[in-house]
């Protein structure tokens, strides 16, 4: 057994918010470095990151796998200096649990028709709506992965029809499942509420446009169509939105992230009144959680064993 | 068998609401009537009733049971002239789906404080809020019957923890059951978020006030206490609800029935900004899923079978 003195050391290498809830608890195991010791600092061998700076990672002769803190991985493909060690993902129980719990949230509230209620009562209007059942409403997911999947687990729970769609056309039970360019059409055709879980890849960026959106249906029990974005910003196009919505294209949305964060204070979606913002905190990913997962993954690659969650570098994600 | 003519007939006794659906739908199969032929006309066999005018069912001499629209029955018990005859109440998936989307809709707004949310939105506020995962949060649900039952299972399956209360402690999987009076201060002590579908009866009338509430944990992951009541609105004292909220004992109320209904203009609980108001709208009977088997269970009762989901006059529920 290798002694504590001997494990290559972490670079722990954020920006965006403050790392130190990290390196406390990836402290526990492995020396944790914020910055190399020097240029080409030989004792760094794992690299944990969360929007790297470009070329923190560049130099390093020993680094053998860098952790992504987030499911995601589209904020280090933009390094242009990102080494070519593997990647990994988390993937995580308690972060589709988090994912889980914003969609059927957000899903709930469009459907039980939360915004109509609150406008009614800041009126004092005693008036019950019709009120279709969950099994009236198709939601589909595009976006059939580790997030995806549990989302629509709860949703099928909660009575609703859903709907899936994904890059090879990945089977689910109870879900209608569609794969693909040409299962873009017909998937959003079948779909009263769209939610968006897809990674950010150039395959999947800007998809969210008008053109798409305009193919959800929109004459269904919700009177009209519904967007949910809690994958990634870049996948929408923010001034398509706001024009399906005020086109009557979508009749409301919940958007968990945009193309620039934190979103501008002159962006029009903070004052619509069809839109629901939430600041990027559908699912955060949880130190508390995760930090032992990935020490367990850096002492399993010392032992020469396979990571787990590795990204396919070809498909972006 | 019978033919359709020998069959009795149907006395759809309702105020509050427009009958005609269920007129059309109990048509089908039984002649009905909105108000008895003669003073004592023998030809009516069953009514079907929802806030009856009182008396309206007292002097029918071949009357054989009484059909509430609605899973509660305490608007047929305000009736000094309700008949001796046997009352068979709702029990139906379709009424039970409605009600658990509506809990799990509000408990999952107040854990993922949409109430916050909506505030920060307003004034622009990119900020992200400490935010629990489901299972530190406990909801406790006061009456774990039909609808009880159905909540829980959903809430279990979201993650959150569950408590029920009811008044013989009944057991559930994967729920903490507390029974009876000597039960329910521990229930409260180990509650965050209360979820009130208990039936009214003497012995609820009124229990969810000032004190009661005063009991839930509030030093808690959500920062504070929370209700949520979906079961009649004089289980609850609006006033002491308020100050509940007022005197920070609550954090945030969900509110579906009132004391009095419509809820009056001049109710302070219109206006509350931690309250969120609906119209008695959590789970309506819908005549489609339950004229049906109610034309069943009277077919049945002609062939001398017993009826299912009777009320027990003694417990009144
Ligand atoms: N807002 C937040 O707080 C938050 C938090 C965590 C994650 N996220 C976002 O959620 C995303 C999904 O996470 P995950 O763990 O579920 O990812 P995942 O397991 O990798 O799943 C990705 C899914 O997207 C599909 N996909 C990828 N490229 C596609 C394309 N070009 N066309 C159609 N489908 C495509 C995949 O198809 P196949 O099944 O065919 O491979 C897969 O079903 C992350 O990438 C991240 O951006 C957001
Ligand atoms: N807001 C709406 O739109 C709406 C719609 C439908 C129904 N409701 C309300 O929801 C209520 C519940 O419906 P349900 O079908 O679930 O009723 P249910 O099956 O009769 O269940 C009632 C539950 O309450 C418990 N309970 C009764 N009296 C009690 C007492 N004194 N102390 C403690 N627990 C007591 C019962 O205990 P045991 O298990 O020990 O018998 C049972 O668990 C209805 O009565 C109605 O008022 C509201």
């Amino acid at each position: 057994m290798m002694t504590e003195a001997a494990k290559g050391r972490i670079l722990l290498s954020v920006t965006g918010f403050n790392p130190q809830r990290w390196h406390e608890l990836l402290s526990v195991r492995r020396e944790v470095v914020l910055e190399p010791q020097t240029p080409s600092d030989p004792s760094i061998h794992y690299a944990v990151v969360w929007k790297q700076k470009p070329h923190a990672l560049s130099n390093l002769p020993n680094l053998r796998a860098v952790f992504s803190i987030g499911a995601g991985v589209d904020h280090l493909f933009s390094d242009p200096g990102l080494p070519d060690v593997p990647i990994v993902r988390v993937v995580a129980e308690n972060l589709a649990q988090h994912m889980t719990e914003y969609v059927c949230w957000r899903v709930l509230d469009h459907h039980r028709q939360g915004l109509l209620h609150r406008q009614q009562q800041k009126r004092r209007i005693w008036r019950e709506p019709a009120q279709p059942a969950a099994d009236a409403v198709s939601v589909g997911i595009m976006g059939l992965g580790n997030l995806g999947r549990a989302a629509a687990r709860a949703l099928l729970m909660l009575g609703f029809r859903v709907n899936g769609w994904s890059r090879t056309g990945t089977t689910m039970e109870g879900v209608a499942c569609f794969g693909g360019k040409e299962g873009l059409e017909p998937f959003l055709r079948a779909t009263d509420m769209l939610v968006v879980l897809l990674p950010l890849t150039p395959a999947t960026t800007g998809v969210v446009n008008f053109e798409l959106l305009s193919k959800l249906r929109r004459d269904n029990a919700l009177g009209g169509a519904v967007l949910i974005n809690a994958g990634r910003g870049r996948l929408q196009k923010d001034a398509d939105i706001a024009r399906a919505l005020d086109e009557g294209v979508l009749k409301e949305a919940s958007l968990d992230v945009f193309e620039t964060e934190p979103l501008p204070k002159t962006s029009p979606l903070w004052t619509h009144e069809k839109v629901f913002v939430t600041p990027h905190a559908a699912a955060t990913s949880d130190p508390t959680h995760l930090a032992g997962p990935m020490l367990d993954q850096m002492d399993a690659c010392d032992r020469g064993e396979t990571l787990e969650n590795l990204v396919d570098r070809s498909a972006g994600y």
